[in-house]
């Protein structure tokens, strides 16, 4: 049996996590658990936790780390009481050798004892405070996964990972732009300020009909696109780095926590 | 030749660093280079670095991670463009299997080519802030170190590192409280709001006389003792963790880097 977005819409971040691991949603995360910080995952090998980790922290607005697993750990603690990486996505990226190989719901079979897994904010963390005041998401609106792209602008290098930084793109009245700004000032575990706003070329987008990742959304007269730096960046980097193997979500199908959106830092108290 | 603590309160930050690197100044940097992010320093083989960072992600009150060297190579370049931390720290701690065993002012000597350095957020990049808005900070006034004591708050351990939270405390006249949370609150990389306002004992503290590190700080009527999470914390865990050796800055005398205290990210521009 399968759950619609509306569905899921209606419930709170447990049991959305809870139907996203029996396997009863596999879509996009943007506008469910209102209230709760979502995250981008990246699974790698121990051997290039140090490096990445590396890679966070150089590249704070596209990779935020907001959590990490002991080695070998697929419980993110830190995040939640119950949160299991290798079921509580919606759907999964399987990259080899830095290539895209498979497309799955369940990585228990893939685990290891060596692998880590890292959490990085994502910008539906703050979309729903968008919403809040009144500016309209228009990929939630819609059933649609927010649009994608790389662009010209360099991350800084750690050991194998290097590339582009991706964004994602919002339309916003052009008039509620200072206020857009400002909310999302508010949330610098999910990406800060935008990077850019108004012509997408100067940040190396030669076509917003034509995303990387996610479906195109459209720019209406007197709107203005938006781009903030996206938790999509490491997958990107893996391209390059090309591990033997590595996991990330699917883009737009992220992992809810138990930490409030607007937490001071990203942790659940170790005594919940 | 020696500088005096009010001769480098009149310089800018990479002249600062200078007189340190030059061996010319080995004392408290509380109050000097008014508009830059200063930083606690750590320093740890490889092998210990992993489970470093995950330390400092789990515990970003007090340890946030502003900046990681590669493996062997001194030069924090993310936080400026000629910062070598052999050198740039007034006064360094030498630890051997968790205890401290030296006081040094450059560890070229000691440095080698499995190290790595990691740079965390300190309070005092904040203290300007208050000094601005007419809060007096007394240490800062009687040229003395701010006192940090350990507290009865554990940490969330990552491998070998765990132990209690570490503090500084300022004492805050009481009706300007609200204004001093609000101003912290601006400095996430910067321990961002207290942790604790008032009777010590709740958070282990039995005699703010005996601060564990720094000198101690009188609290007058009218006013209230505010304790911020510190950077300090790291060494209390070094304690734990016993590494064959670590290296710290002595507690009070920073790293002092090229990142303007407000910036949204603790990056310098690739390009500088």
């Amino acid at each position: 049996m399968t759950d619609s977005f509306e569905q899921l819409r209606q419930i709170n971040q447990p049991d959305v996590r809870s139907k996203i691991r029996a396997g009863s949603y596999s879509g996009h995360t943007s506008g469910l658990a209102d209230g709760f910080l979502q995250a981008n995952l990246v699974i790698l090998d121990q051997s290039y936790a140090c490096d990445f980790m590396r890679f966070c922290q150089r590249n704070p607005k596209a990779c935020p780390l907001v959590g990490v697993t002991d080695t070998g750990s697929p419980y993110m603690h830190t995040l939640g009481t119950d949160i299991d990486i290798r079921t509580d996505v919606p759907s999964y990226y399987v990259y080899r050798r830095g290539l895209l190989d498979e497309t799955v719901t369940d990585i228990s079979p893939l685990w290891n004892d060596q692998m880590v897994g890292f959490a990085l904010g994502c910008s539906f963390t703050f979309e729903h405070a968008l919403i809040r005041a009144g500016i309209p998401v228009w990929h939630i609106d819609n059933d649609r996964t927010v649009p994608m792209f790389k662009t010209n602008i360099d991350t800084i290098e750690a050991g194998p990972f290097a590339g582009p930084m991706v964004v994602s793109m919002r339309a916003i009245p052009s008039k509620k732009l200072e206020m857009v700004f400002s909310i999302s000032a508010n949330f610098p575990m999910a990406h800060g300020v935008p990077i850019h706003w108004g012509d997408p070329s100067v940040i190396g987008i030669a076509d917003l009909n034509e995303p990387d990742w996610g479906d195109p959304s459209p720019v209406g007269d007197n709107e203005i696109a938006v781009f903030w730096a996206c938790g999509v960046t490491p997958q990107a980097a893996i391209l390059q780095a090309k591990p033997p193997i590595s996991i990330t979500h699917k883009p737009g199908q992220m992992l809810i926590t138990d930490v409030a959106e607007d937490a001071e830092v990203p942790i659940t108290s170790p005594a919940n």
